[in-house]
């Protein structure tokens, strides 16, 4: 463990988690390079050293990472077999390929729960559409897309059999459908060295129908039974993988008091954001520790925090023009965060705003005022 | 008062403090640009426009700034008569040129104060080293150069007659030594629409030998009504000034409990750094606040910080290595800022720890901690 400001850190991908990476990095004077599709992406002004590639093509990937001394990731959409190749060339790949390839299956991620005793709901595996038709005792039930779901797209519940036809016909899994009171999030970090440790619990509260998180609460309001038990999954998850680098890990709050785990994430996630402001470290300057094999950072919360999406608004598609700004900057410890996208469609996440406040009556207070007033047009 | 994201912002100067002023534009979409005259300045490659231009000429300053939108700075010794040209032709120079012009000789500012009784040790102008001579009644006093003292330098305490030949032989001015009990310093904010508000008095302890500040505690541990009247002090100032941007005031709380200004700065201030980590918005946040005239943010004290400037060691210069960095990334709370700089030299500014921590206590054990730990050698 030593440091060491003049590694080559490369990064595949250039969207929002990105930019938030480049603002720690600065702190601890490391230059980014990073590669994404888009010449526009949100990072692209913000490094020397951006390169216009195909995350997904190898040789794009290989090019790009054979110059780094650590490559890592901001989005898992990325091609495995350079990263592996990358990796047993003396490339540090974290999160190790391996990893990521897992999780860029849904039913290897399942299985990998399973296999390793991690809760999580009870599912079976479907080849295509036509397979839901003997599996209708199951209903309701949820159906997920093996590969290629994001950001709730490849995610679909299933309630009757009318509801089939929304069913994926591709290789998916159908997942028990869990009653659960809360959803939750913790993120875990792990270094080279094998220090783990575990941000607070936070809660989400989806949107009714877009189902993309709305808005979120630090620390979660659970109990502190609960909140031992997901970070104990979290770390568990982590240890087993033996992954370098951080994770999210999306867990249910069933109505039994169980935790079921949902899906996990290796790198900066949307559940982390609220943490550049309301704890000690960040999810981003803990992902950049756990990398270069740094200490990791205390994670405990410094101030209770919310976060509220900027979603585009419905009905807008176009160059963005942000409503109400001025009056959510007037809002007591909102910290708005903008993506640098210059497009909106509707419900594109455009940025996010954080919320630091003691008093949780206050907080949502403020959560409602920011959703009424910010608006995405175009 | 309206929000967006186009407007061309151009800072003289890309040193450290430009450095957190990206990082805080990049949460708003803005994309800064920059002149330095170094092509390694910290912010070289934190921005795609970046100008290598020398912050003193006309033509230089000018060229540059006629591209933006608002002109603001990072450090003083820039061109008034560039910019204020430029402003004739209506780009809004944030601060004001006539402002910086003032400030940029301390006999001027001095006499500003005097002409609009803002506290400050009573003073007498020298034009050359041989007016010392006649002065000697005054001493022990302290000599400050007009122009061009920076960091400590252009300031002379004067004990005795034997000290004379140190002090400067170009238009000085010679103060009352003032016996104060603490250092102080306030940064206040006011935006084009006149919005005025004031960050938490902070305490400055200086190193005996270096005159430069060597850790700093915010909010100041000062009586209730101290602490008013240092904001009132501030306000006054940034009021009589109509100046727009942030303004950093030093002042001395005297052994008679007086508050006396030392000095200003119309720009982020070291003094301010601890914000970022330990405030509801940071001095960088609301410096653009201010110059873009969007609503002040909430200056308020998230938690009880301090921050320590990592100095380069006496003795060594070369490329800067950081001994002992994983010592202090260990400490709870503790945040590192490196500003990027290549070579080291004995006591230059190479970044600085924030630590957040409730108890006071524990804060000065942890200063302590990344004093005796961290160090730049080359």
């Amino acid at each position: 463990m030593s440091f060491n400001t003049d590694l080559k850190i490369g990064v595949l991908g250039g969207g929002q988690l990105g930019r938030m990476l480049i603002q720690s990095a600065i702190n601890i004077n490391i230059d980014l390079r990073m590669m994404d599709l888009d010449p526009n992406a949100p990072c692209a002004k913000l490094v020397a050293d951006f390169t216009v590639g195909d995350l997904e093509d190898f040789n794009a990937v290989y090019e790009f990472g054979k110059q780094c001394d650590i490559l890592t990731i901001e989005i898992e959409k990325v091609n495995i077999e350079a990263m592996k190749k990358l990796q047993s060339e003396g490339v540090k790949v974290y999160p190790q390929p391996e990893i990521i390839e897992m999780i860029q299956d849904k039913r290897v991620q399942k299985q990998f729960y399973q296999d390793n005793n991690i809760p999580t709901a009870p599912f079976v595996l479907t080849e295509n559409r036509a397979d839901l038709e003997k599996l209708s005792d199951k209903f309701p039930a949820v159906h997920k897309i093996g590969k290629g779901g994001y950001d709730g797209r490849g995610v679909q519940v299933v309630k009757t059999k009318e509801d089939i036809n929304k069913g994926f016909d591709a290789p998916s899994l159908l997942e028990d459908f869990v009653p659960f009171k809360k959803e939750l999030a913790v993120i875990v970090s792990r270094n080279e060295d094998g220090e783990v440790n575990t941000f607070p619990v936070v809660e989400m509260v989806f949107h009714p129908e877009h189902n993309l998180v709305e808005y979120l609460l630090s620390p979660a309001i659970i109990e502190k039974s609960e909140e031992q038990k997901a970070k104990e999954v979290a770390i568990d998850i982590i240890q087993k993988l033996e992954m370098v680098g951080i994770l999210a890990v999306e867990m249910f709050l069933t109505k039994d008091n169980e935790i079921m785990v949902n899906e996990i994430a290796p790198r900066p996630h949307n559940s982390g954001h609220q943490s550049i402001e309301g704890n000690f470290v960040s999810q981003y300057d803990q992902h950049l520790r756990a990398i270069l094999n740094l200490p990791l950072g205390n994670t405990s919360t410094k101030i209770s925090s919310a976060m509220v999406n900027i979603l585009g608004e419905d009905g807008f598609t176009g160059d963005a023009k942000y409503e109400g700004m001025e009056e959510v900057m007037k809002i007591s410890g909102a910290s708005v965060h903008l993506y640098g996208k210059k497009l909106t469609k509707p419900f594109r996440k455009m940025g996010h705003v954080t919320i630091t406040d003691p008093s949780l009556t206050s907080l949502k207070r403020k959560i409602e005022k920011v959703k009424s007033t910010l608006k995405v047009k175009a």
